[in-house]
């Protein structure tokens, strides 16, 4: 389903609940769908990127937001403008390494886990994983339009996505950890200008 | 995966840009899962009815809205306090039948259509299918918990969730029309008081 050409510039505002309970519907869907939680991962994953190259169009388009100069910066603007804008909170930004390419973003009140409580049978699940494919693809298509910089790996192998113990005791935790790769550089600008 | 007791009162408020492709991210499973748009409509009424279950609790908790005494003001307390609150729009109310038991929703610049455009094989679908259950689901539990008005039916059969052949085109209107079946007064309240 392709991006409609013509659509109101306003944004809206609205309540978390309704679109944290449609999430929690993807997420059950998907548990029918595939056999095991790893593959529900890869595919929260798969939609998050997806969502996210598209997302970051509007991003640009509403927040004023130049060029980053560092993955410092970046990290600011993930946590400070993006997260508040899409789902109206403000990640704190910790445990960078000390070479200042990992970080984590820690989700107080993540409002995707409200009403959520995983069945024991889920225990592999990362039931936010769609926000790390977010940011994945709106940071790739950033970096190869605006040689921004690139390519992170938000995901379970390694460094992101991994929900903490804490998330499904009720205070709704969730760290997500950030590794810068390289930056893209390689292909031209896309868009218009 | 069921409700958390000890979730944060205080509700986000977010744009409704990540909600929209999230949204496009489980019709296009539900697409994928099922062999026609009838079946995928269903479903996605059955998901909005189990929302709306969930949905109604938050709302009454957070809207401050009392009984209504009759469907006009329901009509109203839908238009005006529920969708503004969790889709960020208001809807028209119009087209109310002679006896009053029928009226429709107008969404202008409905969230959910935003940046979708649907394929040709896709004509059956009702798109935006989802509010249909979660009005009918949430207004079911008011009635049941509160005697307040009942059963209403919203689906693609006689009366709710058609979607105007303009929503595709790019001007986002979509029309439910919604019917005042019976007041469901045969249950006991529901709830801990």
């Amino acid at each position: 389903m392709s991006r409609q050409a013509n659509r109101g510039t306003e944004s809206k505002k609205m309540s978390s609940e309704l679109f944290t309970l449609t999430y929690g519907a993807l997420v059950t869907q998907l548990c029918k769908d595939y056999e095991n939680d790893e593959d529900v991962n890869k595919q929260l994953d798969k939609m998050g990127y997806n969502i996210g190259v598209r997302l970051i169009e509007d991003f640009l388009a509403r927040s004023n937001v130049g060029k980053c100069h560092d993955f410092r910066e970046t990290a600011d603007v993930i946590a400070k403008v993006a997260f508040k804008m899409y789902l109206g909170i403000t990640p704190s930004i910790t445990n960078w390494s000390p070479a200042g390419d990992e970080f984590s973003l820690i989700l107080e009140n993540n409002p995707l886990v409200d009403f959520v409580e995983l069945p024991d049978n889920h225990s592999s699940l990362i039931y936010s994983n769609l926000l790390c494919g977010v940011l994945r693809g709106a940071l790739e298509m950033v970096s190869t339009a605006l040689y921004l910089l690139g390519h992170l790996k938000c995901g379970p192998d390694g460094c992101g996505g991994q929900v903490c113990p804490g998330h499904l005791k009720g205070d709704g935790v969730t760290e997500i950890r950030m590794r810068f790769i390289r930056r893209i550089e390689d292909n031209l600008p896309v868009g218009e200008e």
